[in-house]
């Protein structure tokens, strides 16, 4: 893949060519020559919008998103400078439309022109499914289609082995059936703890998910939760009762994984349509120990999954 | 309770007495009077942010909110009128800071002045701690909370007598031991589908939550879960494969009731650590009858929940 500053370089060699207009359009200045087609995605919860039109008759989607508010730039917004409209006033309560200095109401602007129909796809907002896997929807649906895919996790053995983000480890334990290794996740900057995320890979090979978990698994289990939560205590000290510890079914990668997230994180996965609490895994194993051979697992697909195709094709939404 | 009409009518009856600044602190025109004291709460995704702080030497909390894009006004975004910083430019993606027209640029205020310590309190992010609850945690100490305070469910029995709400029942049915009542949620407008929630309340009395449930409580379960989702495809023509269907653990009253929300619907309850899918106690309770008198239990608490306080003074949290 080409680095941004690879891409920068041959665009600034364009630039001095005069072939730059239909190559790679230019920096707008404003959105004067965008015409709206349809809003394709909104969230009213996190203030986004994705807005597909066209610039000079070609496609183009725009991404607008509201930014967080900025603790040092508090100041500004509780000023002088920040008119306020009343819109109600009852005793103490007060609401008003805020008209904080210009310089505070940037918003986020993503510009992909010209864009491909798969762009305008991908940022579409996809329906969503349930689908209640029973064993043996798991047995003719679910595992096949994770054989046929093959799905490449080279960069899992690239971390198990060290030969990358070998500096990012923050715990090891090297036993070949118990051990893992615990890193940060990509989506955490190891900086806000309340932000947490972790991710325990193990170094067992052969684990594809929580459907493969039985009595056997409960020394690897009980090693991921109580040593991965003393790391994490140790190293950012956050104690055992602020880390949720979960599995996800369907995981995003078939090698066993444990997610470490904190409490106060409003991480995306944490839906009980997705993630499994480590310690109720341990629990249920405990009481049945094919409990996740017997079990049906629900989980949400959306439109543009593999998974939902497959679903779909072999007919299991016709009878909702 | 006082609506905010006979509130406006008695500050307007103020306004032309002399009391008025003591009584009922005028509207503001800037926030050039409000002295930061303290970010209180911060939700980045949400973009919100809560401060602490004094007005004319009294406390005050504002609440700050960005708003969502309101999809009518979105041309006047997507226009000549609002300017484009470039942050970064590489092949068709581009990046920006927009400025958008003034009209554009109102975020949500509410001032709470004068604000009193249990203002501030409510206000304030609470750190949460997640807690395992055995069959003998639940019996020494969350059991017999439930049972000291009595929470008061005279509204439940109102709706279930159609004292209340009766005109808001989408479905109902009468059976004393399996039938239930399913109505809106009072957090659902009943417009927007993708926003769906509704919730069951089961006619029978006594079966207080998750863990009262067993084998016997099948029948019911069942009932719910079938005769709840036809409703809702009849009703509001969304499929069983679109909606969510869970119990809450902990319940926020002790009634047996059971959620309903559209799978793409961000309900902040459906998260694993609280959210548990009905047809999975279902299926748990077809492993194990006994399966929630034996299960370990997990859920969040809040610093500010008695719940909370009973854990902490009972030693739960030291070890962790």
């Amino acid at each position: 893949m080409e680095g941004t500053g690879d891409l920068l370089n041959k665009k600034r060699k364009l630039e001095n060519s005069d072939e730059i207009v239909d190559k790679c359009p230019p920096v707008l200045k404003n959105f004067k020559d965008f015409n709206i087609n349809k809003v394709i995605a909104e969230n009213p919860r996190c203030k986004t919008a994705t807005i597909h039109g066209q610039i000079a008759g070609e496609d183009a989607v725009v991404l607008l998103e509201k930014t967080a508010f900025d603790a040092s730039h508090l100041g500004n917004y509780l000023s002088e400078l920040t008119t306020l409209n009343n819109t109600l006033k009852n005793d103490i309560y007060g609401t008003y439309d805020a008209f904080p200095p210009l310089i505070e109401n940037a918003i986020r602007a993503t510009v992909i022109h010209p864009a491909t129909e798969k762009h305008i796809k991908k940022y579409t907002d996809q329906p969503c499914y349930v689908v209640h896997e029973t064993p043996e929807l798991y047995t003719n649906i679910t595992l096949p289609l994770i054989i046929s895919k093959q799905f490449s996790i080279q960069w899992v053995y690239n971390i198990l082995g060290k030969k990358k983000e070998a500096d990012r480890i923050v715990f090891e334990d090297p036993d070949p059936e118990q051990g893992f290794v615990l890193l940060p996740d990509m989506k955490w900057d190891c900086k806000d703890t309340r932000s947490l995320y972790l991710v325990a890979i193990v170094h067992k090979h052969e684990v594809k998910s929580l459907r493969d978990l039985t009595a056997d698994s409960l020394p690897l289990l009980n090693n991921i939760l109580h040593k991965g939560l003393d790391a994490i205590k140790e190293r950012f000290g956050v104690p055992s009762s602020q880390v949720h510890v979960y599995l996800h079914y369907q995981p995003s990668y078939y090698h066993l994984h444990v997610h470490f997230a904190h409490v106060q994180c409003e991480a995306p996965g944490m839906g009980a349509d997705r993630a499994h609490m480590l310690i109720d895994v341990i629990d249920n194993i405990q009481i049945a120990s094919n409990f996740y051979q017997r079990k049906t697992l629900t989980f949400t697909v959306r439109e543009e999954d593999d998974l939902y195709k497959k679903y779909k094709d072999s007919g299991y939404f016709d009878k909702s």
